[in-house]
């Protein structure tokens, strides 16, 4: 039988998708359950319902809260931080890079890597130059790489994907869906999540 | 010395603060934090930023998950669930009786009581009458009760209690702040915020 499985809907420009990327791999060990990373592009989920920039923007006391909350919650996980300049990035590119990235044996360190330049550097992701010294951080070389994320294949499958978590109801992320059609949403439902897919008999 | 302090802002109309409300006492207690239970009413907070109802109901999908999320959460908790068929309920009524109970020391026990009768029982809570019930279970007169609340100065306070609100960066609930001036938002972070009062240092 195979192991359970949860799928892991993230956003390279999400805050709290940093958090749950960077806790999830042992986690997930721990429960014995199979993990896929989906990357997808909230921005079209929010632009479908009326919202041109992220809620942490449109409501200033809850950007505050939610930047003050992601300062206390990295000190508590012991996970390096930095506000980056510009909120949210256009992560775009990120995510056909990460499409191509997790084909191979080195995606998820490649997701992992990309959400500490951006969140404990402060880096920009949607330039290509950071993408290609993340990628040599990997010691993979890049050009292939980035010319595969911008294949039409490529940004075909990240449409599919963005489509796919609209479809399960995913309005926000990081969230985890589950097989038998159970969604949970924020890094604070990861454990829940994983204790979900656990216990599935199927 | 006293103990460090916590202030717990909740609406009795609000789904999390059911189960912040339910589990706080014992959690504060076991990190030696004195706790006020400080009722306000979210809605005024809303409309200040533009909305007139929920984000819950502003937002199907958001609210969908919100229901489940509940479900599972309580039955994680062992607390009993039931959906009252509106949502939100006016809540005016409810807090004004809450302050007028957090004046005698079975404030607490009321207000948990309420929060019982709303989503374990699916009652409504701006019916003069159920609040009456739930005073008669606390074996109080629920006649005096009644008409303190609707007094001059019982209205000036809660109106007064929900500026404060405001002014210290609410933005849901429930809410935690502390005498340092943190603000936590959430039944999730219950357990944050009572680490960080035990933690200051006055």
């Amino acid at each position: 039988m195979a192991a359970p499985a949860l799928d892991f809907w993230f956003d390279f420009a999400s805050t709290y998708s940093y958090l749950a990327a960077m806790r999830i791999a042992p986690l997930a060990e721990e429960a014995s359950v199979r993990v896929r990373f989906r990357p997808f592009l909230l921005g079209a989920i929010f632009k479908a319902q009326g919202w041109t920039t992220s809620p942490f923007n449109l409501y200033p006391a809850k950007g505050r809260n939610m930047w003050r909350d992601l300062e206390r919650s990295c000190a508590d996980l012991r996970l390096p931080f930095r506000r980056p300049d510009h909120f949210p990035q256009n992560s775009l590119l990120a995510a056909r890079v990460a499409l191509v990235a997790l084909d191979q044996a080195w995606g998820e360190e490649f997701c992992r890597t990309l959400f500490r330049a951006e969140f404990a550097h402060g880096r920009r992701i949607d330039d290509a130059a950071v993408l290609a010294d993340v990628l040599a951080k990997l010691d993979v070389d890049s050009e292939p790489v980035l010319a595969a994320a911008q294949s039409d294949a490529i940004k075909a499958r990240l449409r599919a994907q963005t489509e796919e978590a609209q479809r399960l109801g995913v309005f926000g992320a990081p969230s985890f869906t589950t097989a038998d059609g159970e969604l949970f949403w924020g890094n604070d439902r990861l454990e829940p999540a994983l204790r979900w897919a656990a216990a599935e008999r199927s």
